[in-house]
């Protein structure tokens, strides 16, 4: 069913999001913001339920790309992710019906609000990474077949950028990461052009309602004096995001975070309360892997999230700092993102790592 | 009067290009060996005088861009700069009735014929630089109000890019040379398209006929034993390019080359025969000043090119080594490259010297 976004959703929306992000995806304060003045401006939004989008319609997914730590200082207005929806569109000499997040994570669960808002356009509640990834190929959209190509990219002085890498993600990616880089570290962009029938066949589904599920339910368990995680834990039950699981509980002792080559990445660490455990983060814009006293609890894809110990609020890679309590969670990723095809795009070793897959839930 | 170019045309083309390219524009045996392929394959090729050319015709320039020291390694096919016309084209929603070089140095003298001969199209036999210059942007076309942009970039894979800034040539320049870097450091472009009556406007005419006429006189002056300087000095009293300067004879002795930012920069020295004076020159792709003993004798967007002493071969700076025996000569650019417009597009401040211009012919 079709349901109808307003302003009054935003702050779960974006909770929710940056518990997704899984540490990255941008930060969604800041998308957060771009939505609720699109929405002033032009009104509520039409979210749609991936199976009301018709086989013949035309998605044309939009987000932001780049370094969080750059993002986090420098704001976009709004106007360049549709522009790179329009410029795309022009390329194709074809009119979007819908647009669509790739990555339900962080900054970019936000863009194609805004994008939705300021069109008029109608929003599918899905996306292409069931959580934030730092690189464009690493979606189910690509894993099942939908190639990235063309896409466009808008830049805060109106320039655009058309890429055109054929079915080859990979190479996107690297031409992508490159203008992006030359744009100052982020940019706006249009890719993942695809039929009705293509986002039923190779989204994750209802991701949008699942951020919002996942922030307004932190919420009411504040609001309740219940135990958040006890409660997300329970919420997620009924989703495709089965497990969550408690990986470890302390205090930030460490983190080390570059921005290098259009990402930060870096490492953190933190110290269990009773001072006998050490939890290791690594992380390329998202968290990837958790190690607690050496051994592995939880890594890519499923999700690794940093909140703060007594709300729950989540914690982005480049606001990770020492002192900080938390407790640190993995939920399980459905089934989609862990066949070995899709593994093999967005798993361990397609970030370097020498651990093989996994389930959280069969390691704690 | 439109002419007709043939194999037999390519050895003196190329050297004559050479000397163009002031030291830099890419390595025009490479393309010398590709238009050779490309007239054996399809037949010789068209060459349009600019007064030729009809005023509503579409003229759509293509293209070399990279460090000279990285084309000299990674060669291309030929297909890329078709499939950069092509890209364009589509993009445009238009076809190109003719080519023409944007650069007429060095491999930049070639690329145009390549395509010409492949596509069956005619050559304009002009340029937009009058020489060669190390960066996009330094072109009396956009000097004199034609935008660079939309431009294409093809790739070797078949990738294709298309950037579009509006009017601003310096922001297109940038874009492309972070694709172009990550291309492998060199990549084929169209840009710059143009109707006839703004070739005639806007470009520097007749200078693949002029590259032509330097290679020819070199080789006929050495065939005949006359001084190839003294003959070229000669031939080029008839052109646009009026005043020949004997900078410097000696020998190199030190080089300092580094890719940098996808360019190639440096310095080079010589000393006189006789050991009393000092030569310096500084390049970015191709040279740019010219000190004999701390003193200015050539700047640029005047052409400053080394030569072998002997035979006036030219010597290109990712080539030029400790030890040869160079002549350098200077040769003033046309009127049409002096004006104060073109001087703040590719004059000595463009490329961050202290200077101000001096007409070689002053300086020497």
């Amino acid at each position: 069913m079709s349901w109808t976004l307003t302003e009054d959703h935003l702050e779960d929306l974006a909770r929710g999001a940056a518990v997704l992000g899984t540490g990255g995806g941008g930060d969604p304060y800041v998308g957060r913001l771009l939505v609720r003045q699109a929405i002033r401006e032009h009104g509520p939004i039409t979210i749609l339920d991936p199976s009301e989008v018709g086989d013949h319609d035309l998605v044309v997914p939009t987000a932001q790309m780049g370094a969080p730590t750059v993002v986090h200082e420098k704001l976009p207005s709004g106007e360049e992710p549709v522009l790179a929806l329009r410029t795309l569109e022009k390329h194709l000499g074809k009119r979007a019906s819908a647009t669509m997040p790739i990555e339900c994570g962080g900054i970019n669960s936000m863009i194609p609000l805004v994008v939705g808002a300021r069109l008029g356009l109608p929003v599918v509640d899905a996306d292409g990474m069931g959580r934030a990834f730092p690189e464009l190929q690493m979606e189910t959209f690509g894993v099942y077949g939908v190639p990235g190509s063309p896409m466009a990219i808008g830049g805060e002085r109106g320039e655009t950028t058309v890429i055109d890498t054929g079915s080859d993600n990979r190479r996107m990616e690297w031409l992508a990461r490159g203008v992006t880089i030359r744009l100052g570290g982020v940019a706006h962009i249009a890719e993942y052009t695809m039929s009705g029938a293509e986002v039923k066949r190779t989204a994750v589904p209802r991701t949008l309602s699942l951020a919002l599920t996942v922030g307004r339910t932190i919420r009411e368990a504040r609001e309740n004096n219940l135990d958040p995680i006890a409660a997300l834990s329970e919420a997620l039950r009924e989703t495709l995001y089965r497990n969550l699981r408690v990986l470890f509980r302390g205090k930030v002792s460490d983190v080390e975070r570059r921005t290098e080559a259009g990402f930060a990445r870096g490492r953190a660490q933190a110290v269990s309360f009773d001072g006998e455990h050490k939890l290791e983060l690594l992380f390329q814009n998202e968290n990837l892997l958790a190690l607690v006293d050496g051994e592995v609890r939880c890594l890519v894809p499923d999700l690794i999230c940093v909140l703060e110990s007594e709300s729950a609020e989540p914690i982005t890679t480049e606001t990770l700092r020492y002192g900080q309590r938390v407790v640190v969670i993995g939920i399980s990723t459905p089934d989609l993102m862990r066949t070995p095809e899709a593994l093999a795009t967005f798993g361990p070793s397609a970030f370097g790592l020498s651990y093989g897959f996994t389930p959280v839930e069969e390691l704690v």
